[in-house]
């Protein structure tokens, strides 16, 4: 069956346009118009997600809808960013239309759930790939960058660590479902923790990459050493069920995927932060500390530095 | 020699990101957080181009970067919408380190003489693609649609058609140099005439896929019928002395990537359009007619009907 790009568009993305305040022109045109708030800033990124890189090949529509939007959402996530809108452009290699059906149904589900509207896109036919760039906006002077933590800070994590590199282990070893492979297969952007953390977090990213990859971009950007308390860190009961609590560490510290929000707050924020994890109902966890220096430590429970021995995702190492 | 993806990035596009009044926050967090001007409403377009399939295989890393930006730009031309800044997501199969020097040489002066500056990006290994996604400004109701195309307007377009169309012709027989290989290789995106023509043209597209197929957008979305007179297209006389007139009509009419602008306007627009044409020392040519009715059609010098037998590029058929 032959279909050029505006008839896969008009079968299976039309319906994801909806009218949204901040959409003048939709698709259909060179550009999408937007407006944008004048107290907004704007907050852009773009991310790319890989078959056989960022999603395993043969992945469902419904998967690849979903790792794509959190890997992008998340990005708005750990600016502490309102979705403002959202852009895809998807290379398929074939006409698979029951991918395609479930890939647009999961995305207009996901991007409903968060409020982020697709307002312009771009098929092309090639090797399967998806490239986002999402908008947000925050209050001028109101995005969590990553270069403010400061000595004396806490670390903190929000959710579970590790959950996603486990899920990934047992996606590839056939199994198709429980709270594992649900974590790594459709991963929740933590958007409203983000936004509610505006003017308590003082540096934050998301942990994409593996956890001390994520960190050491906070050290880095902030020019602060952190130490960070392996036995602190947060792990799921089904995490430690099927991979024990050793491997849980280690899924914890360098498998990435998991989207949730790492972040340095100063001590005043401490009584806020636990007010703020009940209220939404995902843990807040203290892992660690920002002091003077450079660089991530790892300390274990009597207090003693372990050697990791590896470090997060890297495409080209 | 491994390289990691922040390596890369500090190698090969750190010096891109120069300061600009437009953002707050740079390159190297999760996002970048940009101002937009109060008055502005937000032009945004994304595009993917592939390696085999928008260039040949082989294409220098400028030849690359040149179209890249002429064909994202492009969608702001035909918008009549001023750059903002922009974002790249890179996929390359492999380190090559002259490739990529000339990619990002080329593509900091292309986007410096555009004055769109690269804010973010992302860089992932598997088969070359790159996704570009520019952001443009436009004052509020400013912006040049498809859709406002009135019966009675004249049709124009900027410049020559069929010189890149002629030009790859020329590329896969193994020319490197030349006016026609060159606006194939490095297409000027019409910016400021696209600016010039708010308040002038009542619809735009740029040609991109092929004039035939573009201006049928515009039919389709003003809801009118358009007719072309064949021997009124502009023809360069490199094209003339390269293909002769009737493969040159051709390649004007069913060609792609020239990125000319072709607009409608009334006829009260066309003492100002030859004086704009004029100014910008680029010719602004009548090449038809916008009538009551749908569709596109093509009149040889006689006023006869012809059946051009095939239409722009379509990604699918």
């Amino acid at each position: 069956m032959a279909l050029d790009e505006f008839s896969l568009i008009d079968r299976y993305f039309k319906h994801l346009f909806g009218p949204s305040p901040a959409v003048v022109i939709g698709p259909g045109d060179d550009c999408a118009v937007l407006t944008v708030p004048p107290e907004c800033e704007l907050c852009v990124s773009t991310d790319t997600l890989l078959e056989g890189v960022h999603f395993p090949p043969g992945a469902t529509g419904a998967v690849v809808a979903s790792r794509t939007v959190a890997a992008n959402l998340s990005d708005l996530a750990a600016m502490g960013a309102d979705p403002h809108s959202v852009v895809l452009a998807l290379t398929i290699p074939n006409l698979d239309e029951a991918w395609l059906q479930d890939f647009s149904e999961t995305l207009k589900k996901q991007l409903a759930r968060f409020n982020a509207p697709l307002v312009g896109g771009n098929i092309s036919r090639g090797p399967l790939s998806l490239t986002m760039t999402v908008l947000g906006c925050t209050p001028r002077g109101a995005a969590i960058v990553r270069s403010g933590a400061r000595p004396g800070d806490h670390v903190y994590v929000t959710g579970t660590l590790g959950d996603a590199g486990r899920g990934l282990e047992l996606v590839r070893a056939g199994e198709s479902q429980g709270f594992l492979v649900e974590r790594y297969e459709s991963p929740t952007p933590r958007l409203a923790l983000g936004v509610a953390l505006r003017g308590m977090a003082s540096a934050m990213v998301d942990v994409s990459d593996g956890l001390l990859a994520d960190v050491s971009h906070i050290a880095l950007s902030s020019q602060v050493a952190m130490t960070l308390n392996i036995e602190n860190l947060p792990l799921s009961d089904a995490l430690l069920n099927s991979a024990g609590a050793k491997a849980g560490q280690q899924f914890a510290l360098t498998a990435g995927d998991d989207y949730e929000l790492c972040f340095a707050a100063p001590d005043s924020a401490a009584a806020s932060l636990v007010e703020l994890g009940k209220s939404q109902g995902i843990p807040i966890t203290k892992i660690g500390d920002v002091t003077e220096g450079q660089g991530v430590r790892v300390l274990d429970a009597e207090g003693d530095l372990i050697d990791p021995g590896f470090s997060g995702y890297q495409h080209f190492s």
